[in-house]
């Protein structure tokens, strides 16, 4: 499948599309090939894009004042990934977004994005449903890292994201998760 | 304006409707009178209603452990309030819903509304919108938690909650903002 085919199925799962709608859709998508580490959206910037995973994998993180990275959200194929609270307010994104291998991504322009609501509704059905749960993710993580014990935190991880865990750098998963990679391979002997 | 009447030019404050529409839309709604004190949602139910206050104050709060209560949210007139967690995921709420004041609100179960949705694309944009903000809001409130002092946080209640600060008690208003109602008193004294 080609990326813009694989982010029609992609749609398609939630809602219908014509094919004249997704032709019309499809147009308003730009493709994005990015190398292994390329930064897809920087801290400072305005994201003004929401962004399909087509192939690959990226990670969204923050920089805190001591210069050290702290991982928000790992996407993979069939997911979106961004910094929402910067698309949404028109404000500075505060995470970094970057490929952590070759990725190919498919972005629209929140103006045209727009457009298209009014044009096929069923996208607007669709987006209503990314910001939903996105709403419901927001609170699971939040509620996650003030109540759970890292243990925890990494059973779940591992349960939800399994082929994400097999995908990325341990030192990653375990600024995910919030904790030092020696705490995470001890985790990981532990609940081997 | 009756309360129907309210949710109408609520709605078209944000989305286009037609009076067919409206007739259509406020027909799914049910009026609620609460007494102050009442409770509209315990905690251990399932959310299945949005709901939009047409007169009065209410809060959310979770209750700890140690039968502490956290308030998470007020509302006032023109506001939508809910455990909206609970209400997307089909989960037991873990917030309660209090009147504060008399109020009256309006509510719709989610199955009218997810049915209105197909009849009135108008509506769907319209918690399309709400559900942005309710991430945005979220969002924010993790933020405020997490990164800011108290004092600021006051600051910032004031400034955005005018109106709710003169309305309900100071020991909820300490409550909502994580401190003890005398280092609220002093926080007012100094600000003044």
């Amino acid at each position: 499948m080609t990326p813009l085919e694989k982010l029609i199925t992609h749609i398609r799962k939630s809602v219908l599309l014509t094919d004249e709608q997704a032709k019309t859709m499809t147009a308003s998508f730009v493709t994005k090939h990015l190398k292994k580490k390329e930064i897809l959206l920087f801290a400072g910037e305005q994201s003004s894009h929401m962004r399909f995973i087509s192939e690959g994998c990226l990670r969204s993180y923050y920089m805190d004042k001591e210069a050290k990275e702290h991982i928000i959200q790992f996407g993979i194929e069939d997911w979106w990934i961004n910094d929402l609270y910067s698309y949404l307010t028109f404000t500075p994104a505060k995470q970094f977004i970057q490929a952590i291998e070759d990725s190919v991504v498919l972005q629209i322009h929140r103006d045209k994005l727009n457009e298209l609501y009014n044009s096929i509704p069923a996208l607007e059905r669709f987006f209503r449903f990314k910001f939903e749960k996105a709403y419901v993710a927001l609170q699971e993580r939040t509620i996650n890292t003030m109540s759970k014990t890292a243990e925890n935190r990494y059973l779940e991880f591992r349960a939800k994201y399994r082929d994400i865990e097999q995908r990325v750098p341990q030192y990653m998963v375990a600024s995910y998760l919030g904790i030092t990679p020696e705490f995470l391979s001890a985790l990981r002997k532990k609940t081997r």
